[in-house]
């Protein structure tokens, strides 16, 4: 029940309403968002009135191209503010600032020096990275994505798998840096949310989206939320466990799906084939690039095969208990092997999955961890009273 | 969201009022339901009047005992009619008649023979043991629970395990037979939802609710709210691999759960340790009953400890992806083995999970199938716009 009280449901039909907006690429009528959301034609005027009021969405003027009363079409304003997406990775920092339609404006990327990476190294590069990007200009909010659990209310890093970090208050070190508002969550949950906003997010509520990066892990959407289990933990599907007493992990634990399927299990994969694979590269990533770009070879398509019967054990075992309506690859991972690692997969997954799902590469073209990452401080933005506080007069009147 | 309109609210808010009734037990006042619902004592007051005017609650005078203002004490009305639970198994139907109270009143079992399991068979020996317990009493609704895939909105029987049926319409063939309101479901979901309102789910409203049979799979909740999946079919985790390429199962794959941790396969286990076994019985609930009244002999203690390391790795893959509070376990297998098959897991669930869990037996003493089926009828009847048509104009001052 994550939506049971009047406010929360104000605030569900808010971003149903938003996303609607986004939905359309351009401008959209009121009935057009109406119609997308279910929601009733007065509602949505009165969510509509509401979001212009605050100056998230403006009024474009009229489409007098159709056939009666001409209607006023609605689009995002890119001048509200900006919000920033950060994805902090082991051996860069990203950093994107997004103008309120949530394009893209100005990047940068930062460099982790594998000799200091303590909690404070770490802040100073993300709080330097992010003032020099954002310059003296509003920003509505931040988000940072940190690999690993986190806790995203009480804004700690629980465990970060690339630097031993645990129980890090990452959230209140950069509050001390940054005057912005801050949202921390890690990436799995991010390019989750990303999917939601900007993805397949936008017909299917009942996803599950799987990264496939040096770590791997699904994020689960329960009609159009993010399910996030009781400790922010859901979705450790990575950390499943695929082959009893099998290849041993980062984790330490043996036989996880990470092992089989991750950057760095697909070249241990390539070595049981080829110990001398010339395609074997300087870590996990450039392997599985080499793999990519040597496709037609023998090797490539055994690794590619042998991945895609992994992948699809490991896609069925969470058809069978989430039971969602499509499945969403993304990462470089998937990026890099596109669509032949799904077409690997499907036999296997045929094999073994009791339900129907559909499977499909993400059409996000950005970086998700960052855009998703910036979403959560847009959805921060939109749940916050204060962003809200003038409109109490109009709020009374909307219906849900 | 499955509570987005103010009526599903107002569904969910009866549901909970009246299932902190239940968890007390006996009679209790208002201020006990606002406090354990966290609802407002003035919707508490609605609500409650509502199931007052419709009989399912009743008002049992004034408890003076305490301090203050003496409070209504409200119990659940055990003659406003009856609910009716069928667990259609393999070998045997058993029907249980329950007052409102939720307590058995009547049972029948009536066995299936083997040489007439089709639909038109298994239809007319429900229909006669249903008949046969109600007599001319007043039914509220009737729960039927039948093994495998289903879907209970069309009341269709998707596949059955046991018999080979496909696509069986079990919801209109006893429609055509009894004049009751029938609700069709399966053992996994009617032991989960007879969790979630006799069990542990009146701590907890994350649990994951494991089912040990002959067939062996889960039930989800999420925040007290019973999670069926795109197709009603989430849960299947008797039918995730747990070891590649292991043994078949009774679906025709191999390595299932259920082929470790189902009955079938703890009778396979005793015979990978022991060929000649004189535990091994006639069928594998009958083998585990042996290795349960045999628990301190090495051979029991190996298989039970053997059993425990899968189930266990198996657990700790729900965990980790659905990150539940607790997960209770409850079926046959459960039952004969008690806590020492859960502290055989306890180990192997530590090592794989990246999430803390609690582990615990079903406190439920009766069949938890029937129970749930007769549940899910309960839930039908306070969902019902019939049984609450006369109070449409209390239920317009109700406050949610």
């Amino acid at each position: 029940m994550q939506h049971r009280t009047a406010r929360e449901i104000r605030h569900r039909n808010r971003f149903d309403v938003l996303r609607a907006v986004y939905a359309a690429d351009g401008s959209v009528s009121r009935q057009d968002v109406a119609t997308r959301t279910g929601l009733s034609f007065a509602s949505v005027s009165n969510l509509i009135a509401e979001l212009i009021e605050v100056g998230v969405l403006v009024e474009l003027g009229h489409d007098t191209s159709s056939v009666g009363r001409p209607r006023a079409r609605i689009a995002v304003n890119p001048d509200r503010g900006w919000l920033v997406g950060v994805d902090i990775a082991e051996t860069a920092i990203h950093v994107d600032l997004f103008d309120l339609t949530m394009t893209p404006r100005r990047s940068v990327d930062v460099p982790v020096d594998p000799a200091a990476t303590s909690p404070d190294d770490i802040a100073d590069l993300v709080a330097g990275a992010v003032t020099e990007l954002v310059g003296g200009d509003a920003v509505l909010g931040l988000g940072v994505s940190m690999p690993g659990p986190v806790a995203p209310e009480e804004g700690v890093s629980l465990f970060s798998p690339y630097w031993g970090w645990r129980d890090v208050p990452v959230k209140a070190m950069l509050a001390a840096r940054l005057p912005h508002r801050i949202h921390l969550d890690n990436p799995l949950k991010a390019s989750t949310v990303a999917e939601l906003w900007f993805g397949a997010g936008r017909e299917v509520g009942d996803l599950v989206v799987v990264t496939l990066r040096s770590g791997v892990g699904v994020g689960i959407t329960v009609d159009g939320v993010l399910y996030r289990g009781v400790d922010n933990s859901a979705g450790e599907w990575g950390h499943m466990v695929l082959v009893p007493g099998g290849r041993v992990c980062r984790c330490g634990r043996r036989g996880c799906v990470e092992a089989y399927v991750g950057a760095l299990g697909i070249a241990a994969t390539l070595r049981e084939i080829d110990p001398d694979s010339p395609l074997l590269g300087a870590d996990g990533l450039a392997t599985v690039a080499a793999i990519a770009a040597a496709s037609a070879s023998p090797t490539a398509t055994a690794v590619v095969e042998r991945t895609g019967q992994h992948l699809g054990i490991a896609v069925a075992n969470l058809v069978n208990l989430v039971n969602p309506r499509m499945i969403v690859f993304g990462g470089q991972v998937a990026t890099l092997l596109g669509e032949s690692i799904l077409d690997a997969a499907r036999q296997s997954v045929a094999d073994h999955a009791l339900s129907e799902v559909s499977l499909r590469l993400s059409g996000i073209r950005h970086n998700p961890v960052s855009l998703g990452a910036a979403t959560f401080a847009l959805e921060g933005f939109l749940a916050d009273r204060d962003t809200f506080g003038s409109v109490a007069a109009l709020r009374t009147k909307t219906t849900t």
